[in-house]
């Protein structure tokens, strides 16, 4: 038996039709070199349709992709409105690829048009002759872009051409509405495609209470850029709920950032650790104004606890972990404290990875295949399931990133009873050792606080009686003299006895990759080459 | 080019699966004769399980109906948890349907079992002769249910005989979860089928922030019956949520019901306005603490504004007016008042009709079947699309109920540029007075406000010139003495001149229907038969 409800399809086109038709006097406020500018959703709607119409008019038909090469900004913003609407699909660009990267990814998703923003003109000119398939570049600004030939496109002169009121096509909800390459740490990137439907649905699922609870009567600044995994959906989001959108553009440094705050007032935001801790030093400094804030979104890495404390402590504002994946929409958990958190373990809860959230499934996997308990302490690679999590990549189905209908998260950790999870370490990192699991991170973590260490990196290496074993890379304090049986001494009874490693290395410092993560492939090459000066103290336990 | 996320069914069973494993600890409180009883949503979720293989051993199997006949207790959410999972269909019957309609639905659903409150097997065993398909009765507590005959069996005795960890089905998510009848004014009674997916998502939709905003740190108690409409869909919203359920069982008269709120402090509660008269009524001679209520939502019919204002201003509680239809499951729209509302026009906001809920599309219809523009004024039909708008009815498609794929609702208003909605009339009674209308409604509360008039009706009658033009029937207060051209002019001024009706009739009475609204069928058919005298006064005007 069937229900008798409407076939109404979830899509993109629906959320900017509520947003436009309920929320036109919301506003999108974008930051300039100097001040800012502001236009309501109605503006940028009408907007939208004249872009819909030039892109049209330059052969963007169904399906085809257009690339976009932005900030955050009022124009991106009328590009993720306008290009799935109209059956198109939106592909942000990531403006840190490296060129071979970024050349690869135009090519692989095939865009035909790129839409691309004056001051990053010279960083896109440098892939220029890689492109095989972009046909034009519209240039956002009228600064120079001489560097992409002389057919280049200005984006206002565009919409000026054009007349509001575009034709918007009926589409099916498992369409293509946009796409995201995650750039792993090996092989090619791979390009996750948003559907009409997961693009409603987990910006649905976002607006809800238990996530962000955002309302007409909220400000959102999104400081991660919307070509990452489209700023965590919020644009999406805000337009949806009537959401103000505050607009970083490229002044992404903390004195701007904290200027727009001071003037315009967020009350949430969202972002990376690291800018965070740039404005809580900026704003030691500077006089800062940032009490509007009534939730900070926290997510990309760990969130250290400490910053979490520090903004609650001097500037009133609540920082609260997220946890997600491109692959996921991203939205995967949110740190909200369950109900009867005493005051005192707030921040601790806050500083976790997160509370499921609702619309996403999860499941711990150990290393023999076996699902693990949510006991908050057993754990295993996360897998998850749900209607905005991917299925495959485009045209590179990387069978290896799922399992039995779950996408395998490559993170590995614990659940606890209320559906609260603690990644304790990512899947490749793990060093499976006698058949259990031990999680390099919480090694690493442990030794540092040790006071003659600066940095730990601990790998697996093999071993013929327990299949592997950590091997613990240290770098020492300048001037401190520290031995390996005395941190081998400093970590009993801090961690459990199968952990201790009974292998040292002392290093000059840990190798780094771009964005600055320990590069472990690096220390298992070394240690493959015989290039580490092993020191061995004391013998593997048996787990307990 | 499709998206390449994972086909993941939108189902009660996803639903019921976060619930149970997020918020296993969140509670179930059910107000009984003598106290109150609760249990963990872990315990309902394993009661559900042996509920399901009950049924199962019953014969129940895919897509067959499970008609409910309860008030709002665990027992019923067991329900409402366990049909749709395990793929059947849960029919809530409305206990205060007529008897002949009664009979009626049940043998349109096909009904096969239905689970029955020891409490209501009285009115149900009435229609035993005329019941056609059920096989089994299964009755909730212990009370005597010999009026059902031999064969009924004990719900509580089912469920111990089973086991717990039921292998739910994987559904399709345009199956059938759940029904529901509308009784129409005409014709028989009409089932709106749910499917998965338009439960889930409105279920999704109303735990957004700009909604019902529901969070675990939430308890909710829904007074309106989980047998109109879902309970507004709460149930299904609470689960997801983990907010705790508190229901009111069958004690619904304000000393049990204030009671409850000051023993178990919901934060929001769900009720037609008629209940939350009689709250405030009660609390002026019993000592009520309501002041947990952070949210109270109102429908069901149109919610005075003085009731608003009283518990703001006795109580500090807010009420919010929320609208929607049974064929709708059932939310449209809520009465949040917009962004920058000053506090002189809060209780106003929180009087109207409401804001188009996200998820939601609307248009308004004219008499020539024009879309009416949103300014606020202008009026037309109100016509509704979304995923949980319904398409038809079970096996009565009334296509007169449809236009182009929206539902019609029968209510008639405007809708303000920010999607503010205002009903003014039921389509029915509007009066097609030479190409425009006329509120009927807005006509009958002018004329209540004089002084003499106790209660007065608006019919439309025909008219050669006019088509339609309004019929004013006036009931006098007793010992009142005023004539129509005094009541002319009384409205003169207050309402547009050609809405100024030239037909008079006094009466003793306005004949109402079995719930206590205005009758106007009754009155049409006095006039048509000759049977109302007629008094005119005037002439109808040209429309300015």
């Amino acid at each position: 038996m069937l229900g008798t409800m409407q076939e109404y399809p979830l899509t993109v086109s629906s959320l900017f039709r509520h947003g436009r038709q309920v929320y036109g006097a919301s506003r999108v406020v974008t930051l300039e070199e100097k001040g800012t500018r502001s236009k309501t959703f109605a503006e940028v709607a009408e907007r939208a349709e004249r872009l819909a119409a030039a892109l049209r008019q330059l052969g963007i038909g169904p399906g085809d992709r257009v690339g976009t090469f932005c900030w955050n900004t009022q124009e991106h913003l009328e590009a993720y409105l306008a290009v799935p609407s109209m059956g198109a699909v939106l592909h942000t660009l990531n403006i840190r690829l490296f060129p071979e990267q970024l050349a690869y990814v135009i090519n692989h998703a095939e865009d035909k048009v790129v839409l691309v923003e004056d001051s990053l003109v010279p960083l896109l000119a440098k892939v220029l002759p890689e492109l095989r398939t972009v046909r034009r570049f519209v240039v956002i600004g009228s600064g120079n872009a001489s560097a992409l030939g002389k057919e280049v496109l200005r984006y206002d002169e565009l919409l000026a051409a054009q007349q509001p009121g575009f034709d918007w096509p009926e589409l099916d909800e498992r369409q293509a509405a946009a796409m995201c390459y995650t750039s792993g740490t090996t092989g090619n990137p791979k390009g996750v495609v948003y559907s009409h439907r997961s693009t409603w649905l987990h910006s649905f699922g976002i607006t809800s209470a238990a996530i962000f609870g955002i309302t007409e009567r909220d400000r959102l600044l999104p400081i991660v850029p919307m070509f990452h995994a489209n700023a965590w959906g919020t644009p999406y989001a805000c337009w949806l709920a009537g959401t103000d959108l505050l607009m970083p553009g490229r002044f992404l440094q903390p004195d701007p950032l904290c200027r727009f705050i001071s003037q315009e007032k967020p009350t949430v935001s969202a972002a990376v650790p690291t800018v965070w801790t740039a404005v809580l030093n900026y704003a030691e400094k500077n006089p800062v104004q940032l009490s509007s804030l009534r939730l900070v979104i926290c997510g990309g890495s760990a969130v250290p606890q400490s910053l979490i404390e520090a903004f609650q402590v001097r500037h009133n504002v609540r920082i609260v972990q997220a946890w997600g994946m491109t692959e996921m929409s991203p939205l995967g958990s949110i740190a909200h404290p369950p109900r009867d958190t005493p005051a005192s373990e707030d921040v601790t809860f806050r500083a976790k990875t997160g509370r499921i959230a609702p619309g996403v499934e999860m499941r711990l996997i150990d290393g023999a295949g076996k699902v693990v308990p949510w006991d908050g302490e057993s754990v295993g690679e996360i897998e998850v399931k749900g209607p905005w999590v991917c299925a495959s990549y485009a045209n590179d189905p990387a069978p290896e990133k799922f399992h039995d209908g779950w996408l395998r998260t490559g993170d590995v950790g614990s659940i606890d009873s209320r559906g609260f999870m603690q990644i304790t370490d990512r899947a490749k990192d793990v060093i499976k050792s006698g058949g259990e699991w031990i999680s390099s991170v919480e090694l690493e973590n442990t030794l540092m606080a040790h006071p003659s260490v600066l940095e730990a990196a601990v790998i697996a290496v093999p071993d013929d009686r327990w299949v592997e074993r950590p091997l613990a890379c240290v770098v020492k304090k300048p001037g401190a003299v520290v031995e390996a049986h005395a941190l081998r001494d400093f970590l009993e009874g801090r961690v459990a006895k199968f952990w201790l490693p009974e292998r040292w290395a002392f290093i000059p410092e840990v190798p780094k990759t771009s964005v600055g993560k320990f590069d472990k492939k690096v220390l298992r090459a070394r240690y493959a080459d015989g290039k580490l000066e092993v020191l061995v103290v004391g013998a593997a336990q048996w787990p307990a």
